[in-house]
């Protein structure tokens, strides 16, 4: 990756305040702002489209391509294309950016790719087919090949693929004088570091020492005596979800990423992880919903496909459960009010049933919720079960005699509330636990059978105990 | 705040490694670990206890406490009571927090946040009893007291509150060398920051320097010259939840707070943001589900009270759609099966609302879904529902056929899943983004609009249109 190096005739002033009047008060980009630039690519007048660009931050940029109707982001792409450098990219939706380096050749995708750090550099050509990943990779230089296809060699989604090559690691044995020497003297050095990692003669990190550290200590002090020994360090095959989790709870800037043998090979920045922590925490609602990964930028025939087997898989349960019903059918024929009462015990039921699952995934995700402290957590859950079940029999029971007047219906249907609800407490803990601990992430899988267990039992105990007794024989 | 200064001769050398024993391969404290912390407490070995927990990172001793049971956590507390500092008690979760800090003297408080950062030393005080916090401010040091007093003027959850106070802010005259001078000369500094801010003489920031342009560059360029005149400017009555969005968006590690005149005030570091990045992201599905905070350590009367009052207000629409199922209740009970297949219909299109729910919220929530996409959004929806509402009905309608042999029957249960995908996909996107319109957090009110309506819509399409098809006739 070639270095935007801070000589003194090069040095950043980009005069550029932040466009305020572009954004409304959320910090989206206004729709009137959006329909002036396509009207301009549209007329064919590039120049007033880049002048109404030009002045907006690269996140800006990437917004205003995703919020830009598909049909029409090429052509707004090659009206503006020389604002389009490598951070524009790098913060763009996925899908966004596949379509538009589609639309470029290799070379242009490798000049690029040679404006970035390894990991933005990586982000952008993991997704390409092979040869034309091949193509991309034969335009660059050497040593940025190099760089990319060691990044492309680890998995998806793991700290390798994470992590920028570019980093600054010293010898123990140098002063802070040392260390100032050799960051104002070599010229190719990155410019966007926040530590300094201190190396053994193995290259294995020993340390690390902030740059405000270094600014406030004389120059005669040794690394070695300044650097925090303590330090948390990556595995290169770490899956970024734990990465993330390291990040925020050891409260890091940036981080030393390791090989199998301990040594220092690559760096990870808090910027790069902070999308992930947004995205792995957002994901919770979407896989508690089965909606998939629930980008709005996916091809719609993806986003049918994932909803659509999720839709089927809970068509199976609610058949199991109706199949339930279908028991009780003379029952109903003979009085129907059971019929109309019975959805409120089952939806009562996945309603409480919810609220703990939503609960315990957070709970797991954010590693609150160990091995140490599940038995408190059903004990818990058993409790507030308890309690809204009490309340909410009692309160369905009242209703039902001040409607109907049928004390027998009141009391068969106060209590299949409370045995439900104790279901849903129960299931809602249990089955995302258990699934935990077989590493099946609970966020995927629990909803199905929590409230396949509440609609089943549900009507089961509604409709069992009306018949037990004796209502509409 | 008492900063912790770099004099020579005190080097930051903990000589502490991660403890990666105590931790099992999740980062999770082994129970075997707790247990024996705890047994050691239990057997009045304080000595034992504090060996145990002395190497532990601080977030490690607040998970600790997190994990001891609630009634043990005061005598643990005693036991290892010197190595609670305040970067402990800034680590751990509010609850537990406030359990130990009331069982502490304001004396004790006071020492505690007068070794903080004030936006640490604030999460500390501000959830106590006024008469406690008068008690904790009158013991701190009046610099110190002054701070705290000011954040907290700030609204609860503002920039204002979690900006720190201690920054590095130069004039624009100043040249590197006078800059690194300063940072080298001055005692009373903090030692926790990574960009220098350049302000003009009515203290208004005019740009920033990453400490990393400051170490590159030669001593007697100008600040002027190597600062970044482009800066995101937190103003002081932002909400935290606006400042996350702003720090993810543009990759900040920290940001300038400013006040309602433009003058610095204080600074937001990026480690202060993550945990608010992940709790706002996290939170859609507590409150999608009427879970509340979701909070594991909140006293179980709290989670009662939020839950009920979630699954009153569900109990209120579900009674609702029950009497729609009420109007039927002749056709019923001439022809139960209806009664069987009716949950199908309206638990399928609650699966689906709630898909499209959880896509619409996260997609407000990371501003992804602004004014400027809303129709695009809509239609989109509307596509997936009518192409999982059309595969759904074949398949239940086929379905049905086989199994009850009746033409009719299989028909009305086809439609009806057609029509009822079509309201939740339509409900699913148009309750929340009218919400947000209105500025009504669409993640907790949306849910019990959307199911209402699938609920409703499901048992009056099938029922009517069973009705008037004479099934049961």
């Amino acid at each position: 990756m070639v270095d935007s190096e801070l000589a003194p005739d090069d040095t950043i002033d980009t005069e550029n305040e932040l466009p305020e009047n572009e954004l409304d008060e959320d910090d989206h980009l206004r729709p009137e702002f959006i329909r002036a630039v396509l009207d301009a690519v549209a007329a064919g007048n590039d120049e007033e489209a880049r002048a109404l660009v030009g002045p907006l931050h690269p996140a800006d940029i990437a917004d205003l391509f995703e919020l830009t109707p598909q049909p029409d982001r090429a052509a707004l792409a090659r009206a503006v294309a020389e604002l389009l450098d490598g951070d524009v990219f790098a913060e763009m939706n996925d899908y966004v950016r596949e379509d538009l380096i589609d639309a470029l050749s290799p070379t242009e995708v490798a000049d690029l790719a040679a404006e970035l750090d390894t990991d933005d550099a990586v982000a952008i050509i993991e997704d390409m087919d092979e040869d034309e990943q091949r193509a991309v990779l034969r335009a660059l230089d050497p040593d940025d090949r190099a760089a990319i296809e060691e990044a492309l060699s680890y998995p998806e989604e793991s700290a390798g693929r994470l992590m920028q090559r570019e980093l600054i690691a010293v010898p123990e044995h140098w002063t802070v004088g040392d260390v100032m020497a050799y960051l104002r003297g070599a010229q190719e050095l990155t410019t966007d570091f926040w530590e300094v990692f201190v190396v053994d003669p193995q290259h294995k990190p020993v340390g690390t020492c902030a740059l405000s550290w270094i600014l406030r200590t004389p120059e005669w002090v040794s690394v070695a005596d300044v650097m925090q020994r303590e330090q948390t360090l990556i595995p290169v095959d770490m899956d970024q979800e734990e990465v993330a989790l390291r990040f925020q709870k050891y409260a890091l800037i940036s981080a030393a990423v390791v090989d199998g043998a301990g040594r220092l090979v690559g760096m990870i920045t808090v910027d790069d992880i902070v999308h992930i922590i947004q995205q792995e925490a957002g994901e919770d609602v979407l896989r508690l919903s089965g909606a998939g990964e629930g980008d709005i930028n996916e091809p719609i025939r993806f986003t049918v496909r994932t909803r659509l087997t999720w839709l089927v898989v809970n068509l199976g349960t609610a058949m199991f459960a109706a199949s339930v019903v279908g028991l009780f059918q003379d029952t109903i024929a003979r009085f129907a009010l059971l019929a109309v009462l019975m959805p409120i015990v089952s939806g009562m039921g996945g309603n409480a049933g919810t609220q703990t699952l939503a609960v315990v995934v957070r709970a797991l995700a954010t590693n609150q919720l160990t091995s140490s402290n599940t038995v408190r957590m059903i004990v818990r859950e058993f409790r507030i079960a308890a309690a809204n079940g009490l309340s909410l029999g009692l309160l369905i029971g009242v209703g039902t005699y001040v409607v109907f007047g049928n004390r027998d219906l009141s009391l068969v249907i106060a209590l299949a509330m409370v045995i439900n609800n104790l279901v849903a407490g129960l299931a809602g803990v249990i089955v995302p636990v258990t699934l935990d601990r077989f590493r099946i992430d609970p966020a995927v899988s629990s909803a199905v059978f929590v409230t396949t267990m509440t609609d089943t039992m549900g009507f089961f105990a509604f409709l069992g105990l009306a018949s037990l007794w004796g209502l509409g024989a």
